[in-house]
């Protein structure tokens, strides 16, 4: 998300969410800090949305259930954020508008243009804010596709148009960097899926990929009406992004193609192909289910051919190694190396970044989306072509750039940062709840609960241990007892010397059933004493 | 762990350990199931190690603390147990026997035959072991390094020598299969050092790589060397590892080269290299320390230069991202991608697995070390190379394969499996632990203590809800309150209707509660009712 402001306008580019890292744990969805946004929201003019990802409209929702602000975006991407809407109950709630590519919306002082870019969904956009300081280019995610499955190349006479008659500022997409030349067009991967249809022979195909790459998803099914296979699509968020696509056109499937999920079996092996979910290896998605053997309506046999037409996201290696590993012992043959191009980026390599700085000629640069490393490179780069190191700005969450179109410079920070989705809590869980959930998660936790009468100073009841998660209790009886003993002569103690503060017996509790604990098993599991009194 | 049974005689290869899986919470290692080791002990004859390597030696003291067998292995890789036993305290306790390449050791009614191979570690070797029913190879982890820093090329004659007169069987190292062509040599790895030394200029040098990985710190010591630099040596592993080697004669350090940590900051630092753990992005190794700032011993600087000479295990890396982009918002350097060719692999790719079945020509093939999805694909290139499919054998952790020298086929399963090691506790950590922890660190949990008088049926203290994990308490007030209420009401109900049953009671509240937490939270934390009486 993206704040630009200008006299008292304001507008906001991209709204998403982020998945939580496994430190987050339990953690559902990250999303942006909305403070600042409905602190100023009387000036903001409007929601402008580069493309359909996740990450760049995952958090509309919890956005615009405070605050109500007009959208902007192109169609598809339209579709995909009412779907959305209408999961969290807010769809014709919000004003919601289908801009088209070349298009300019005004937004007080500002204008802003949409430039069509090629990316891994289709419709997808960069932005050109027109303000009083000047133009500033949003690239949104971008590659050059100069053979495109669907749509045009990306606009690149507008950005040199723009570049020619000055741009004020850049923030380019910083995501694959690190790889020399340029991205390989989509319809490489045609010609690989060609390829394994036919080496398929009379198996059933099975192929994994992202749902919104519809691009991916019209190649697969043009190569199945080319083999005369039917297509059966698994996986919900995949089943949601075909239809949304078909109905607004961006897909075009056959008539009588696509087959349901529950009558797949009535199909001969080789007149099927099956599109899923779960390229990622998540663990609910659908591949995942067909590898462990619980999906209940596909079963993986030898004579399936599966196809990962996706590069694991960095993280994710292991649980795609292990979905490939499941489905291999199952007997299918499972291609997922690269050497067979069954996927390419929708990200632009070091070339094509070089061409975009190139076309559009910023006095100043902000390189985005991408890691630290990310942004330091793409900085090296823009720097190897000539770039003053002074006109670049990596900046952070929450920094304020500010410009009178002459200088740049850091001015202070707005309230930013990540805000955690757990159910439906927002913001609920902080980090004293992930330290608890992480000491829990790694030694487990004993409660120690007992029962005083406050008149005698006795203890009535307990004290009890209870553990979970700690060590496996029928093999540790004797610890466990020793260390309830352990609890009741600290409480006693305690009593007899007069200390009656609950809150000293409870720490005197936890330190020395902790010490007893790590003598004998060298693990430290969290400790609630818990003293009721009658 | 492999275990070779031949008449009365046992011997058994290697006994490695395996780090946890993300999905085991909590658990430090991972060792083999002993049960059969221990069951058949009067028949075992030795233990043959073929490389220092954790996966290799790290449950030897596990092993040993229970049966005594003795051990052999190589000069180093003696060296590197004899490190372990000492910090178990079982040195002298347990034979070690030195071996050399080319020896051949009697156990019983077999043959140990080392034979000396290159991989990442000095010293290494496969094993011949010489059965009544025929020759057995086990190559253990092995490459070809026609140009290796330190001793001979792997002994590719000997394997050909018992090539031509007949293998039985190959066992062979898997890890790289899907990597076509020849791993390169060690050797250019040091040209790469070179120019980075270079090009360092007057920055300091820190280098992070494996500790056993004692010809890349030879590497980098004579790179030091050469541009006049001082080493320093931290992390933990790396001083050890670094001390054995020295000790042993597999690492020269020229006189006066070592600096202690401490006085790292005594020498300008044109005149530094920082070899280091951490290449992994280990959550405590020195580097990673470095790169959080809290380093007691060395801060990270502008003026340093980074190389991280290792490419991360699969699983490591968003933890390895993290550390490069910590280390260059210090403002360092940071040397990670393949282009600079600053680490090569110690395992064989395709040509040197194909030129090993080659030289062996094996009777029986059976591809070890790797996932599933490596073992599939070196049974593929077997088969591509003319080998009959029914003579290849995919095995697992248990399974026993039986061969008279003629045949070969699965015979039935023995105990094994993985053994979970937590603290001090072995085996105590099983899947009912592990569930609980996986539950606790998504949700948390609830404790819902309340005191019955038994005799009168009415609660005298409590119910009292104490939750960690869960939700920020402060901010859920309310609902707690609510929770307790419904507590007490289900607690009153159950005694008001007789039912004095404490395990009901408790259900009940469980599952009241956590239906009403889920319609309020969409989270279902571990609830834990306790109930004393008095």
């Amino acid at each position: 998300m993206t704040l630009y402001e200008s006299g008292s306008d304001t507008i906001i580019v991209d709204c998403g969410l982020a998945c939580p890292d496994e430190d987050l744990l339990g953690v559902d969805l990250v999303i942006p800090d909305f403070t600042y946004v409905e602190r100023t929201v009387e000036s903001v003019r409007g929601i402008f949305i580069t493309h359909g990802h996740e990450d760049h409209i995952g958090a509309l929702p919890y956005l615009l259930r405070t605050v109500n602000i007009p959208v902007y975006a192109s169609k598809l991407t339209i579709g995909l954020i009412e779907g959305k809407l209408k999961e969290h109950g807010l769809l014709g709630k919000v004003q919601l508008n289908v801009v088209a590519p070349g298009d300019r919306i005004k937004a007080g002082c500002m204008e802003v243009e949409f430039i069509h870019v090629n990316h891994s969904i289709p419709d997808a956009c960069a932005l050109a804010i027109h303000t009083p300081a000047g133009v500033v280019i949003q690239t949104g995610d971008f590659k050059i596709d100069y053979t495109p499955i669907q749509g045009d190349v990306i606009d690149l006479a507008r950005f040199g148009e723009l570049g020619s008659k000055g741009v004020l500022a850049l923030l380019a997409d910083s995501t694959n960097v690190e790889r020399p030349g340029s991205t390989p067009s989509e319809h490489t991967v045609g010609d690989s899926f060609d390829k394994l249809f036919r080496k398929a022979g009379n198996r059933r195909i099975i192929v994994a990929t992202f749902s919104s790459n519809i691009h991916r998803v019209q190649q697969i099914i043009d190569c199945s009406a080319r083999y005369g296979r039917k297509v059966c699509v698994s996986g919900r968020s995949m089943v949601n992004v075909v239809n949304t696509a078909v109905e607004l056109g961006y897909l075009n499937i056959p008539e009588n193609m696509l087959v349901d999920l529950d009558l797949v079996g009535r199909y001969p092996d080789d007149q099927m192909v099956v599109i899923t979910t779960g390229s990622q290896g998540e663990a609910m998605s659908a591949l995942t289910r067909m590898a462990r053997g619980d999906h209940r309506k596909l079963q993986i046999t030898p004579n399936d051919m599966i196809i990962i037409s996706a590069t694991p996201i960095p993280g994710n290696e292991k649980t795609v190694g292990r979905v490939v590993n499941d489905l291999m012992k199952l007997g299918a043959e499972v291609i997922y190396e690269r050497m067979y191009d069954v996927h390419v980026s929708g990200h632009a390599c070091q070339d094509e970044l070089r061409m975009m700085l190139g076309l559009t000629r910023p006095r100043f640069f902000m390189p985005v989306h991408g890691e630290y490393k990310h942004l330091k490179k793409h900085s090296d780069l823009a720097i190897s072509m000539g770039m003053d190191p002074r006109r670049i700005f990596i900046s952070e969450i929450g920094k304020v750039l500010e410009t009178d179109g002459v200088k740049m410079n850091f001015m202070g920070t707005v309230p930013a940062g990540r805000v955690l989705v757990d159910g439906l809590g927002v913001g609920d869980v902080g980090s004293i709840v992930l330290r608890d959930r992480k000491h829990l998660s790694e030694d487990g936790l004993i409660v120690a609960v007992a029962t005083i009468d406050s008149a005698s100073g006795t203890i009535v009841a307990g004290p009890d241990l209870v553990s979970r998660g700690f060590v496996y209790v029928r093999e540790a009886e004797d610890m466990i007892r020793e260390a309830e003993e352990l609890t009741r002569s600290v409480i006693e103690d305690c009593l007899t010397a007069g200390s009656w503060d609950w809150a000293t017996i409870k720490q005197r509790v936890r330190d020395e059933l902790s010490g007893f604990l790590f003598s004998r098993t060298r693990r430290s599991p969290m400790i609630l004493p818990i003293i009721q009194e009658i």
